[in-house]
């Protein structure tokens, strides 16, 4: 018995869905760098460096900032297992698969649950959170998702932050999305508990969630009456590997905290304004080019994410072939829709190394010729022409 | 605020302490091949593969095989999460750290646990494990350690087999070490769940968990009255995503995967009865080394590791200055020793890529001269000597 494989040849692409994002030369070379022990000096300051780097990007003086070994949703489960006990009432924004996701993993700690929806590619309005904050005594914690990768839409933090602390309740916001693509301001919002991902506007490959937590969550967590549920996921002893004690936990993944660093480097080597400038411009290049083209895009233009767009699948024209046709005719993969948008929208994806101008020039001359070959109506040319000009600004 | 950091530059090490081991340059080259999508056709033919290759190292025919997306402790809480639910029966061995692990993770699933003892170093009895199982009725599962890192002792499997299926529980191996090193023989000795480690014998780097389930796992997963507490880890879900289903849970570490199909591909390339033999050969060179150097090891030799070596620090040696030495001077990591062993041990890894003749002689003549440095007593050249036939035998 002995299974025989070729050697690794994937195909090229250009990462143009919702993540993961195209990585960068330097960051690939940093995943071939050699390995050295997990509890090695040299790499415990190389943990160091990445926490302040994470730090930079978070925009945040939280101590409590690392890197969980799981891709993003490990962080949502982290933030949700640490914070929560059974019985602990949570109020989560449910605008998308997401938000969903938050209720389903806040459950399974036995928290009781409270949702505030709104529809799928609009956000959650002050007003719905000071509502259910008024009529629910004890809430532990409110949960929003910053940027939304089912809808692209933008949920502004600053009210909601302000009504969950005037209510003594945390914070809790997804930035997978976001971070590294539009301000988070974790200090600036008092957001009390952030995970984001990797793979998608810092543009390392997925396999980390950086997380970062306010001293008033690690207070609450040091309250805590029961274990954390999650050996895996317990702060409580991960913090002391991170931390000054060194205490062994679990092996981290050691090339993966390379490529983080150095995607974060390359990051600040930009400049995290200048980072969020570029997604801002080339977002706005591929959604008026869109528009352009004759497209119609789901989320209002005031909470419209930059790195993410969700753009309406023409009538007539077949979701999965020109999805198909993208990707095997150009080697270019955009996402489907999720939930009650599958089939009726286009997720592109603008998002860390992949959010460049040729991109935004690439995607849509593909889509004209994939959308013209079905017979679609499409005005010719003419959103490329419109991109152009923003880009060349 | 900006924080900027030089380039990676970590020094040269030789990776010979509890795991990682070092990387063959092919996996490396693996790591730093460019991403595609999570959902791309050609990742789901890697994942197939790659599923493939970890049933014939697991020596499995279980459909259920596949690499959880976090370290090999995420593979044990994996394993615990999904197989026991709150007042369930489980009785574990502990014979060292990662046996007092399993108890940990255990009760935070809400299990019951019934301990089974046995000192570091020494391994669980099948009449321990006899006596248990006559004494409570309804045991859902027995759990032991097949590779104990902490101790470097080899558990025997088969007659404990045969006494948890007679009384119809389940048997839980933890072989994070042992894969890929020794025999683990999934299907002959009827494991029922098993997890791994990447970055031990396996010599990819740290960050995946192979997985594996027997049908009757499967069966009693399926019959859960509860849902898995962990939303990250829910193999209900997982197995969609490997699966036929190809269903989105969450986006796999996609380079990670690259890199363990590679490793898979060199150990099949070798031929796993051939990897086991290297791993025994040098093994019992670096142990018989040892012993000629006038050191003594901990464990007994008929249940002795040959990929992981606890050897006793002598009289009025240093622990942490030796190790410090080795590290710093000649760029070996070795490790120390845990709990009760902490400064009475030093843990001697040959795994994988690691385990090389070269590294053998290298280590016993690196250790030599920190030792003499020390004013050890130990006799000069006669550890090689020994070491040396066994590898030219």
């Amino acid at each position: 018995m002995r299974a025989m494989f070729k050697e690794l040849n994937p195909p090229s692409r250009v990462l143009m869905g919702p993540g993961p994002s195209d990585v960068h030369p330097r960051v690939l070379k940093a995943m071939a760098t050699p390995l050295i022990g997990h509890l090695d000096p040299s790499f415990l300051q190389i943990m160091n460096e990445t926490m302040e780097l994470m730090r930079t990007v978070f925009e945040t003086k939280n101590e409590l900032t690392l890197a969980m070994s799981g891709t993003g949703s490990s962080g949502m489960e982290t933030v949700f297992v640490n914070l929560l006990e059974p019985g602990d009432k949570v109020v989560i924004g449910v605008n998308g698969l997401f938000g969903e996701r938050m209720v389903d993993v806040a459950e399974r700690c036995g928290a009781e649950v409270i949702r505030i929806e709104a529809s799928w590619g609009d956000i959650i309005r002050p007003e719905q959170v000071e509502e259910v904050l008024q009529e629910h005594a004890g809430v532990k914690a409110v949960a929003v998702v910053h940027a939304e990768t089912s809808t692209g839409a933008l949920q502004p933090l600053s009210e909601i932050s302000q009504l969950v602390h005037e209510h003594e309740a945390l914070l809790i916001v997804d930035a997978v999305t976001s971070l590294g693509g539009v301000k988070v301001g974790i200090d600036e919002n008092e957001v009390d508990a952030c995970y984001s991902g990797t793979q998608k506007c810092i543009s390392a490959p997925p396999g980390l969630s950086p997380v970062t937590f306010s001293r008033r969550a690690a207070e609450a967590m040091a309250k805590r009456k029961s274990k954390v549920q999650s050996w895996y996921l317990d702060l409580s002893m991960i913090q002391n590997y991170w931390g000054q004690e060194r205490f062994y936990h679990h092996t981290a993944p050691i090339s993966m905290n390379y490529a983080l660093r150095e995607a974060l480097r390359i990051v600040m080597e930009e400049g995290l304004e200048n980072t969020w400038e570029r997604h801002w411009k080339l977002g706005r290049a591929l959604q008026s080019g869109l528009e352009g083209m004759g497209l119609s895009l789901h989320v209002a233009e005031n909470i419209r994410l930059p790195q993410l767009t969700s753009v309406y699948i023409p009538d007539g024209v077949e979701d999965t072939l020109v999805r198909k046709q993208l990707l095997e005719q150009y080697g270019i993969e955009i996402g489907g829709g999720l939930g009650a948008l599958k089939g009726k929208v286009w997720r592109v994806g603008l998002m860390g190394f992949s959010c460049q101008p040729r991109n935004v020039l690439l995607f849509l001359a593909a889509l004209e010729e994939v959308l013209a070959q079905q017979g679609a109506h499409v005005r010719r040319g003419e959103g490329r022409t419109i991109a152009a000009e923003i880009i060349q600004k």
